[in-house]
């Protein structure tokens, strides 16, 4: 019903995550309006995409240069490693201000790498941690079943290195409400209860 | 905290409609990990959006052609036209199988003319009803504020012209609930009431 250039960038935007038909349609009539100085710009930086960014050769973050901004951070704590599966939990743990050491993005969990074409950085995380001892390695990979076995994963790997390996805190979520918490959640809120 | 040409694409889907700038972090970082060449694929359907497709010449939906594919028809009547807001709502209407007569896409609204670039194609459909007399002129505007006050303008400029025209149902949706219906909904489908 729609032209066929038309539906080929609804099939695309079809394809991106939490982007349903419809919204797609919309997306596309809403572009189709636009200027097209706009959309030349939009159609470059998207072709340019990987060209401009890479991978950091140290962490996997993304990163305009050999090495991110993070990495190449002096001041920051070179003795503490976090473990994250994606990019953007770096984003998310930089917001919070609290992480002042370095990060090692894993692509992904064992089950489910996120990018097909790249194994997970589990190999390069061990070499890195013999190349430049560290004294802690945090993993943060995210609370769900997958994220889990990666890292028990990851301890059972590091654990010979003799490195502190820590797990970021499970319990309730700030401004949670007991009454609603998941089994699950409160059970390891109530096993993980810190003296007051 | 992102690279620059990442932050960019963030900005542009950040302005899409429903995009908001959490789910573009997302869509820009899915894309990053998709194949070059789908990037380039999505980045060259982009760049030519608007050059493969424009405005229908006799009904202002979208075409490949100078005519779109409705207006071409033949076999459709002739002398029906079923005035929307936006192409989007011809696909909906298309859907329901149960118009066969031809559209005209006004683009937008009285007080919101969806394209900032285009005046609604008001002087357009009373020149094609001049052209080309109907018999029934079908005013499918949505039931909004904006939709009424234009479907009031549309039948005040139609009218001299001893056309018939109609305007879409408003009642309770297939499928609702009378309880949880608004008064409006619910005035309107009592004024509008049939007899069984």
């Amino acid at each position: 019903m729609f032209p066929k250039s038309f539906q080929k960038l609804i099939d695309h935007f079809s394809s991106l995550p939490s982007v349903g038909p419809k919204m797609a349609e919309r997306l596309v009539l809403y572009l189709f309006k636009q200027d097209q100085a706009k959309l030349d710009d939009l159609s470059k930086i998207i072709g340019d995409l990987k060209k401009n960014i890479h991978y950091c050769a140290q962490c996997f973050n993304i990163s305009e240069n050999g090495l991110c901004s993070i990495c190449q951070d002096k001041k920051r704590d070179q003795s503490l490693i976090c473990v994250v599966e994606e990019p953007l939990d770096v984003i998310a743990i930089e917001k919070t201000r609290q992480m002042r050491g370095l990060y090692h993005v894993l692509g992904g969990t064992l089950n489910a790498p996120a990018d097909k074409n790249n194994a997970l950085k589990i190999n390069e995380l061990i070499g890195r941690l013999k190349k430049n001892p560290v004294k802690e390695v945090m993993i943060a990979t995210n609370p769900t079943t997958e994220g889990e076995a990666t890292a028990l994963y990851l301890a059972r790997m590091i654990k010979p290195l003799n490195i502190k390996i820590t797990r970021l805190a499970r319990g309730l979520p700030t401004g949670g409400d007991i009454e609603y918490a998941d089994e699950i959640t409160l059970s390891g809120a109530i096993e993980g209860r810190r003296e007051m």
